[in-house]
């Protein structure tokens, strides 16, 4: 049962500022693009179709810390383990690697924690996981990384 | 009757890239942001409150020209120009200015081209102006640029 | 030579404001993303490694005509064409098609004319395109577009 | 000495996204904007100018807690708080506060901590942070809030 998900993806000219490098901000967006790729490889969109009421996720933590900088240019691979999931929330962590260097080389780490809320007509209310998608995802172990059972 | 708004704001760092000036994209940011500052000095909002049913604004053609980089912390002003006020319709035009160079530099123009639809529970259908609106706004005189009667 | 490049590529949340459609700034960076695709196809990069002095290209020009919304998800693909080449300068013409729907749906146009630069130092300077790179890039035939010779 | 800061700012359109709501990356853009507008109320710039060899601030740890969404053209007011000044680093922590909403409300928290670097033609290199700012920048008092010394 997935309990990861890696996206790669390129850096592009807007992700980076004055300084040369990725803007700090892009890591949450690579996060959540991570995240959104992973519910489509689950069969889903975070912004679901076909679940009755529709299911939004509220971001409630994000955060990040950087080791190394990004340039443009550069491939990064987000690495998405499912850290907690609890019948309202999801707990993500995600280590972002350089690829373009040999050997890959880990510039930082994220978390994300997400509830579960039914948007009805712009109204949000805390929910339960709908069982669909709570049946796809599982905890990953703990590292060192091991494959999902 | 108002014809032209000026807003003033200053670059900010995620505004630039890596060649240190601004992102060509922030351009049309700060256009937007004028012309939702011009509906709020109309005692308006771009996303109608009080109009039945509520309208939006679909931006169907945007562009500038840009003759001089910005920095930065620049102070740019954004002065916009009502070009054309159609049944459906408002055409724009915005003037960027450098304020921190003595004399203030134009470093660029722009237009946008805004219809007006209403947008009942996401569906969109092209619109007449709501009077409200049409009537609070008029077109500035050509240049060079003298003050609306 | 080449005339023309195809970028295709996914809407992403950040990309949407609270209309439900892609805001329209995105079709900049879309833009921007498929010219240094563009670049990376010919073996180049837009921030030129290796050629002496090294070169920017300042956006002089930009805009684009929308005549249908895009959404989260959609499929869209980014389709450039080389409209001039001059000796310090390109335009270009992008075509947006939405391919999540069938047949592939035009949604809108953009324009996009760059100027080469020297960037010594931070300093730009108006510069002759590198033939390296001139001599990679040739101007498209008019529509309805044939095939590069 | 200042051990604190407030900017308040207007949610701008393309801060939210599809769910009707800021986007969550837009709260560390805030967080940043008002560390530079502190720098900016103590005569600096988070860029520069004058202190040989100029530094920089690249971002090492950024992250926020989200109890309630904020809205297009809501109020923001980010408060800046001077939680720890190390020799070559700073933490700071945010507090946001919807400001139309009678009375104030919070509705998140945000932390940054930023290290000083030289920025020598590109290089970085950890730096103690230079007198002129570090003398200028005290910490601030453990909440409840108490006006600095």
């Amino acid at each position: 049962m997935p309990c990861e998900f890696k996206l790669v993806r390129q850096v592009e000219f807007p992700d980076t500022d004055k300084s040369g490098f990725v803007h700090f901000s892009a890591f949450l967006r690579y996060m959540e693009a991570a995240e959104h790729a992973f519910f489509r490889s689950l069969g889903q969109s975070i912004w679901t179709k076909g679940i009755n009421p529709p299911v939004g996720w509220p971001r409630v933590r994000a955060g990040c810390d950087l080791q190394h900088p990004l340039r443009f240019e550069d491939q990064v691979e987000i690495h998405l383990l499912v850290r907690e999931k609890k019948e309202k929330s999801i707990a993500y962590e995600f280590v972002f690697r350089k690829l373009n260097e040999q050997p890959a080389k880990e510039v930082g780490r994220g978390t994300l924690v997400v509830v579960c809320v039914t948007r009805d007509q712009g109204k949000m209310k805390s929910a339960s996981i709908p069982p669909v998608i709570a049946e796809m995802i599982e905890v990953a172990p703990p590292e060192p990384l091991v494959p999902c059972p």
